[in-house]
């Protein structure tokens, strides 16, 4: 696959391009209003309802931003799919599954319900709560900072800068995430959890509050494209092995309790958080050469405006519309 | 792209490709020791646990079988993809959406659990048997004969030929489908069936009853991989949007409670049915040219012997082996 | 305990009592109006929502009867308790309790969800409907006829006439009871039925069907109160054993999900069925001697308006006003 | 009622009740072989599992005691009944039980997935661990000993002494019951607490591990056959009302999910503790005259080898063989 070129037909520019997610933005900025604003971390309810933002970064060296781009956003539910990989590389993929199954629930994101029926005798998949606490505790270190070092250094060695945390919303998640204390005990008392039950919400809370713009979730995406390769230097800096599993799960169970629509309407691996953000990611794809972006290419998406079941309202509309049109599926 | 030739490596031949296959072939047999044939349908339980069976038909031309491919079985719950596509294309998919989601469970495929939760007020996806005993009411007509006639139209335009349904097993299936009965009941309760509940039933277990090969699940696959184009002869035979569905509901949801782990460890489409039969679908891929089946490929794969959740027990080990040597995955 | 004496306060006299019943009947009859009659059966669906009426038997030979006693109506979930006893008359104590627990469920009478987690193995209580189906399928005979013919007899013995069997609700509940059909085919399937589904279904709607009016549930009543001796003839008609099992799971299952509700407010045993009938039961009790039903009395009540839980909405309030006010309670 | 004479048949002497009483603990004794102590708090764990004591305090001034009734122990949940019987003095019946139900669950006592259901928006009921905490943090008082001081004045009213806590249970039970706060932060999210969740914690841990005999628990329990009054100083000491609700609640909820079992085989109110006690009440009866306790009595039981539900497993079977033959069954 040569890196870089820009391939496609020549009436689709980049101004094209350009104008054309422009207007979309437009258009589904409206849609924001039919969302909320997470309430549960209060400082997360400070968001702009209004905010709508993409950010698109293509194998083939075109990048399209479009909206409110500028403002940095906690990941959130995002986090997930980081630790899951560091996890990975640090403990082993069967490591891993042996105490995190990668089965779709039909529950919401923080349902106990399920480790108390205990058909799977583990959390169902790293992406609800009772999964992600699970797969945090595996994390090497002692304190939740030398936890999540190797989860900075990651995404330093993608985005080239070290992002930071956001002291105020960890703080805000920290103090009032009441479900993830009893979600956490529960853990403890099954004997699921492999460090320290304070320190692993520490970690979580910690990990959720990393601070981070589309264009970052964009620039992420992209490697997860590229199998885990920077496409920059040709170096892997995740396994293979490991990227395509977490795209698997993100297709399966990135979207909470609506990724099975997700997947049938969107079609790409994609993971959101409560802040509004998206992480999306459309593999290469052997198509029409007229498409923009059949080379592959991660997208970021913000909007803090979400529907009931925890997505940004406007931003799934959006990645809809445009994965549709540009036809991004993997399927 | 160019349908028909063979563009890889001149060193892998067609014939180091049906030697690799027949290997594995007889390597994974030996698993079906460890799994049993489905035998709550009395003439199911006829089948020969050894038989393992496997057909890949490629955009490329090349195909590749091996084992037991000359054998007949009832596709059961792979006809809930084909009356999907059907209701689908009879109705349209906003109307069968409307009255089915495409959510994954968590649960077994003969839940009745979650219809009683009522979460969604309507059945969760279209693959467990309370979502496709309703995708069944929805199809046109007034008998299970009419009912049936596009499948079977649909079928003979993939296959070249109509196949035929087994009688013996379709008595067995209706005698003795006792769970299925208390589901259609539940549903017409519900309110949620669009026929006559017997007639649904009698529908169900006729479309259950096909008698296909694993050549036939290959081709199919194959017309699935080219997104409802008939590589042969170019034609449209299932529309674009509804086979994309198809494929989405396929990976989400195709393999009863372990559809998650299949998508994480195969990543492919992929429907199995309690006879043993799995038909998996590799869209076209932007790979390393030096793949086989890099232009896409339908599988169909036979092992009557099962696993605890209803998959074919060789058989999908069969498949995680070829498709993750071969890189088919989607991701 | 001498029968048939009235032995309290000689201000208290039946007339005073009469008058006291008279005027709460009248009181609550308002409350029939935030009710509403039972709809799923259409033939229950006819009665007059209005209608509230009450018949007290005491031990002490006295029988107060107000309000409209003369209706009569079908038993429903009432025959539950009959049909229990008789099972336990024909196969013993333990033969039904191996195959039916005596487990308050927290869930609707009609839940299948229960079966299908399994926590007991088998249905939780025989006044769920899945345990008293199962209860049906236990009783003698190859026929519901035959089945039924014991429970008439019976019945025959406590009320000195053969109740009929009210034609058009047992047809109206046989061809519309759908759940039923669904829970008969889940019963089925899990191989807790001792006879054939559709003769056992066929007792199960005929057993609710029987016609009966308040003064027979209260002359039952007071056989029960009497622990299954007739206190006409001083013989035991039920053995005290199963009669008394037979109040106990009346307290702790009897009035569907709100039995729990109705032990703590009313405290006596007591079984509902969604005609609005109520069968309760007082057992003698040491207590102010002023009170005048402290020798047990059977009580019949009838309000065809329903609460969300199946239960008659006045009959309810009645039921409760008396009981605390007379103090019956066994507590 | 007269107090205090012993009124039944010359033969059965108290001699003749001891007597009996020994061979019937000597009997069940060889149960507490199939048990187990509880595990999941270390501190209970040291409980011999061969110790089976009983005490019954008759109304007629009959004291029966046999086997190992010397034996102090925590009192557990046993302690549900008399904290629900504290805040329904304090702040009324109904505020109660507008913010916990009445009814019995089907569930284990420390299930979370019914809060998740939220079929009832509340607790079930006030003895499974969920409602029982909810009901501590009605209690009045900002720290725990302020919550628990009208208990504990309650407790020396009824048995003439103050009991203490054992504080090696209650700092056992603080530093390893760690489900109890998962479920407490559950009730915080769910904003059913009243105070502080860990001062609720702290209660809840205390007033299980107030320590005491099986003749207090007997003693208490002849109050609650009195109806709330002191037998011996014949003043009201809780309020008629609320004794009658939680010897109803006892009935339907008191045996953790064998409660059904409990009412149907046993037959009278009864709450026992994971450290192996249980109190029971028998109210007074009409029966026949020969009967020894017929003017009712309480019993205290304790027996520290538990079964599968967490019952005392021998002393439920004493406590069976002596109901039945005494009929003390309030049915």
């Amino acid at each position: 696959m040569v890196q870089g070129t820009v391939n496609w037909n020549t009436e689709i520019t980049q101004e094209w391009l350009q104008s054309y997610v422009d207007d979309w933005v437009k258009f589904y900025k409206k849609q924001t209003r039919d969302g909320e604003v997470a309430s549960y971390i209060p400082e997360l309810n400070k968001a702009n309802p209004n905010h709508l933002g993409i950010s698109i970064v293509g194998n083939n060296g075109v990048t399209i931003k479009s909206g409110d781009v500028d403002i940095p956003f906690t990941i959130q539910s995002i986090s997930k799919v980081f630790c899951f990989i560091i996890a990975c590389m640090e403990r082993g993929v069967s490591y891993v599954l042996d105490r995190v199954d990668v089965e779709p629930t039909g529950e919401a994101f923080n349902s106990i319900m399920h480790l108390e029926m205990r058909k799977l005798k583990k959390p169902f998949n790293p992406f609800v709560n009772a999964g992600a606490i699970t797969v945090s505790s595996m994390l090497n270190g002692k304190t939740s900072d030398e936890k999540l070092e190797p989860l900075f250094i990651l995404l330093e060695k993608m985005l080239g800068y070290r992002p930071a945390l956001n002291i105020n919303v960890y703080e805000s998640e920290r103090d009032t995430s009441i479900r993830n204390r009893a979600i956490g005990y529960y853990l403890l008392e099954l004997d699921y959890l492999e460090s320290d039950m304070n320190i692993t919400l520490e970690t979580y809370f910690k990990q959720c509050s990393i601070e981070i713009t589309v264009d970052d979730l964009a620039t992420i995406g992209r490697v997860f494209a590229n199998d885990g390769i920077d496409p920059n230097s040709g170096v892997e800096i995740i396994p293979r092995k490991i990227v395509r599993l977490a795209k698997a799960l993100m297709l399966t169970c990135g979207m909470y309790d609506a990724s099975g629509k997700f997947a049938a309407y969107v079609g790409i691996p994609a993971k959101s958080g409560v802040s509004g953000g998206i992480i999306a990611v459309a593999p290469p794809r052997v198509r029409d050469e007229e498409l923009p972006f059949i080379d592959g290419c991660g997208i970021g998406v913000y909007g803090p405006s979400l529907d009931d079941k925890g997505n940004s309202i406007a931003g799934i509309k959006l990645l809809r519309h445009i994965a549709t049109k540009w036809d991004l599926s993997v399927f």
